[in-house]
């Protein structure tokens, strides 16, 4: 417990006043939005910090700083109005959170743990230490090492950057030793920290949202199918339609990964389901997820919920589905435009669907503009009308 | 159609760049602060005209502008930036809104609206003309004609202001033709426009939410029961335990109630069951109300999102619960004090229960700080479980 944990929880104690509790978010985007909405519902108040004044999270906040994520000293006394500082992403500069928890203040997750996650080479070998089975994967620093562990392990092997990817930005496939030097120049091997990963030719991709309380308390959400387009998260069904021992399995490695990296708050854990049944983890988020927007109307308590109960160090949401089966669909800019989109009408028309627009400023290709989530007895009939409203709305034009 | 209607629509069709709906709403209050949140996820922009800089819904705001309802010329320069004006109280000047419509700007509910609901005898028989049962009525400008009722009707008599009254604010039991006197005198009937009803010794009272679109297009919410504790509404039961054909006949009263006044938007219909199983209207809210804030995890759509699509001319949601059964708890305060609570935690321990929190600056007795809402699969199993949340948190000391 660091001090100032020691005295604010001597103080609630004599408290006769309660006052609002206040989260400080670092980033504005639309993990941040939900994030805040599920804090305002609760009676807290926000602050955000972001480089960008004009963000989906802004107007839900009581302030909004705005300056750089690796300015530790704005980023400090940013953070001494706030009870507990979170995050919305993973790539922060983990000296200037550092600087934060040395000044007493709580930041969840803590750099201990963001330390464990935010180098994909790290995170790999602290969950394989933990007894967790994961594809292969080494690092590397040199071209001829991709060479012999092709060999090894057969084509195709994925070359990655070790920090700073998402959605497939700093992955190459080497379909066999021709394209090494290709991957190693576009992903800049010789500046840039890589390593390679087997080839995993799943069956499914699985994940689970974990959500761990300051008391270690668990809330794990239903094991979801997600189905990825051009790298990036489209679809999700929950609960996935696979065996239920499979299911075990899946909930017990996503919380034996976040109990591993001690996280606190709302995590994602993504896996593999192989073809012969093996459940590997493919890789942690240290955050609310995309795999775990469904929550928000399909469980008792949502990931966003939760996150914020567990930062705050209160006790968790129950995880239950409200429904038999939810099916969350992403939607994705078509091009450059306009935040807002074109269809809203028409998709709003669909009886049980769920529309969520995150409020940015512009479109763009493939980026993500806002998600559609629909219930349903069956995860057909709750595909079906999330399909249908989705369908409906176009963020920007195709170039 | 309006003029600004009719250069939206073809604004609309012609618009190559969909731009955010800009909502306006009068009132700061927890109703507008749970529109908002419905309006933030739909991706619209909120501004909020409020007397107090302080609300609960200001945070949630894009701008709030401060001033006096009253003050037509500042109401409509503030009206100018929203596409759509709305309310969260009825207790404003018709001539002041009347301003806004005037200068082409879209009001819903309108003024034609609330001037058939604000004076409560106008309400009363305007609802009687269109042909609905209610409790006999008659407005009283001198005290004679209070004791000739009571014997014509029975004792007692229900002594009502005509305007501004809420939450049993503005009403006097006269038991007898020796209350008349006191009643006149502390509603005081020399400078205010009274009215007397027949007391209503009812089984129940019920209440439904209606939304009703700019097309006419209705959206009919489960027949609640509601209990009130010192007039204040205090527990909502969705559904009601009423047999199906006095619940259709409920929705039946309630949808005619909200066409004969022409309104658009959430509308609450308050009931009474009578020992007979007669259903006679009480009262219209033309807004979103308390007996419908279950919905928000009740019902597919809440009456707060379909109040926003209503008024902004988009289709309705569905109305259908996700559960077989909710139940609501108001979270009154107890005495002065912090607008938060006592016992958040505990009462977050509870599992299902959904704590809400207004964020209130201050607390006063029997002021409205927050409500509970609990599924289940009974009636019973969500009360027990909403109450245990209920009965942990505290706003306030008592006097």
């Amino acid at each position: 417990m660091t001090m100032k944990e020691t005295i604010d929880q001597a103080l609630s104690k004599n408290s006769k006043t309660p006052v609002p509790a206040r989260l400080g978010i670092i980033g504005g985007g639309q993990l941040a939005k939900m994030t805040a909405l599920a804090a305002r519902e609760l009676g807290c108040d926000v602050v955000i910090f972001e480089r960008n004044p004009s963000t989906p999270a802004a107007p839900l906040a009581n302030d909004t700083w705005v300056g750089d994520w690796d300015d530790a000293s704005l980023l400090l006394k940013w953070a001494a109005q706030a009870d507990v500082v979170t995050l919305e992403n993973e790539f922060l500069n983990v000296e200037a959170l550092a600087a934060i928890e040395r000044a007493g203040h709580v930041l969840h997750p803590g750099t201990s743990t963001l330390a464990q996650v935010q180098d994909k080479l790290i995170q790999k070998e602290t969950l394989a230490r933990a007894g967790l089975a994961l594809p292969r994967f080494a690092g590397v620093d040199q071209v001829s090492k991709m060479e012999s562990l092709g060999q090894d392990w057969g084509w195709p092997l994925v070359l990655k950057t070790r920090r700073n990817g998402y959605d497939g930005k700093g992955n190459f496939t080497l379909h066999g030793p021709q394209d090494i030097e290709t991957g190693w120049a576009v992903l800049r091997g010789d500046r840039q920290a890589l390593y390679v990963e087997a080839f995993c030719d799943f069956a499914r991709e699985l994940a689970v949202m974990v959500t761990r309380g300051r008391d270690g308390a668990l809330a794990v959400y239903p094991v979801v199918e997600t189905v990825q387009k051009d790298h990036v998260c489209h679809v999700v069904r929950a609960p996935a339609n696979i065996p239920p021992d499979v299911a075990s399995q899946a909930s017990r490695v996503a919380c034996r990964a976040i109990e591993t990296i001690g996280g606190v708050g709302s995590f994602g854990v993504e896996m593999f389901l192989t073809k012969t049944g093996e459940v590997l983890v493919n890789e942690l988020a240290p955050r609310v997820h995309n795999s775990g927007h469904y929550t928000i109307e399909a469980c008792e308590c949502s990931q966003f919920e939760n996150h914020v109960r567990a930062v705050l160090g209160w006790p968790l949401g129950s995880t239950a589905m409200v429904a038999p089966a939810a099916v969350m669909i992403n939607l994705l800019g078509a091009g450059g435009g306009s935040g807002q989109p074109h269809g809203l009408e028409k998709a709003l028309a669909v009886a049980g669907a769920h529309v969520h627009i995150y409020g940015k400023t512009t479109s763009g290709s493939g980026r993500k503009m806002g998600h559609v989530t629909a219930l349903g007895q069956t995860l057909a009939a709750a595909e079906s009308k999330a399909l249908e409203a989705a369908t409906s709305l176009q963020f920007g034009k195709k170039p």
